[in-house]
């Protein structure tokens, strides 16, 4: 599972039923790249996060229906950065 | 689910029949890389565009059995840079 | 789906009954990463083509027995270089 | 199956309901990019192991209901370097 | 279809129940990352083989209950160098 940062919610008006009304949100990731998540945890502006893919992404929301290939499972409390260090 | 923007139409005279006669789309995600997507929301030249893989990008279409790995599911209103900056 | 060129025919005396005798093509891709694919539409060398992975690499041949995870899926007319420069 | 490396527990205090009581781990690869992982077989920190992604890190827990797209399948003994010096 | 060189056999004394008695190698793909697979051919060390991933890597072993997601397929019989030059 992947580590993102939560930056902001997406816009968009216009979206495949699939998505149903699934909140999505604007994440970062590691190398600095921007994905669409859905969030069923509410994780606010800012938080590191850790994410799933594939059809886990679905699995994850609370209706498997929703069509979605990434999904925010779990807020971080606190980013150890000593374990970094000592790899 | 991954941010790209939507090039052009895809030509492509020949083509095996799982892909039925879904619109093609070419586009290009933030690394510069092109891509061919299926589009059922009909997304603008020019648009940026959120767009789901894997067996969630069959799910995205409305007849599930059309061949594809990577569907378009929305377009982004405005794209949020002010995020990308606070980050 | 990934968009790639064919480069040569595979030549492979030693392989698992899954492949049946699925045609086997190398490719490249934007990168200059050579793969190997399934070929149910038989592309000709030097032509560029869009491949698709995972499970849908698997619908896309004739037969879905047939063991693989990177099928070409069309091959593309003619390469639209001024969309790239348009974006 | 990719290999890492483990560098601590995460600490995640909201998480969603599918992850159950997993056992999540903070591990590295060898790019340098952290991830989570869920881990049956309790792989001490700072040891080598090799992991699993996609439906196969689900088949690969004791219950393969769990929600992951990364499982720990085994610990690797001894790091083979001078395989890769032939290389 | 990736295509990667087999380095070495993988020592590993504690692993999952899921991957059975499968042989595993450790493998080296084009940009110098190693990675784990399972070999149901029987690929000597130096060669280059070409891997399924994902769900077509357990329907490639022979039992598909093996959890894996590399597996071997083929073994190349001569690397087409001057394919790529071609490109």
């Amino acid at each position: 599972m992947e580590i993102m940062r939560v930056l902001d919610d997406l816009v968009c008006s216009r979206r495949i039923g699939g998505l149903q009304a699934a909140s999505l949100r604007l994440l970062q990731n590691q190398a600095g790249d921007r994905q669409v998540a859905t969030d069923p945890v509410g994780a606010p502006v800012g938080k590191w996060v850790f994410t799933t893919t594939g059809s886990a992404a679905r699995v994850a929301m609370p209706d498997p229906r929703v069509m979605t290939d990434l999904t925010i499972c779990g807020i971080i409390d606190h980013w150890v950065d000593e374990a970094a260090d000592a790899a």
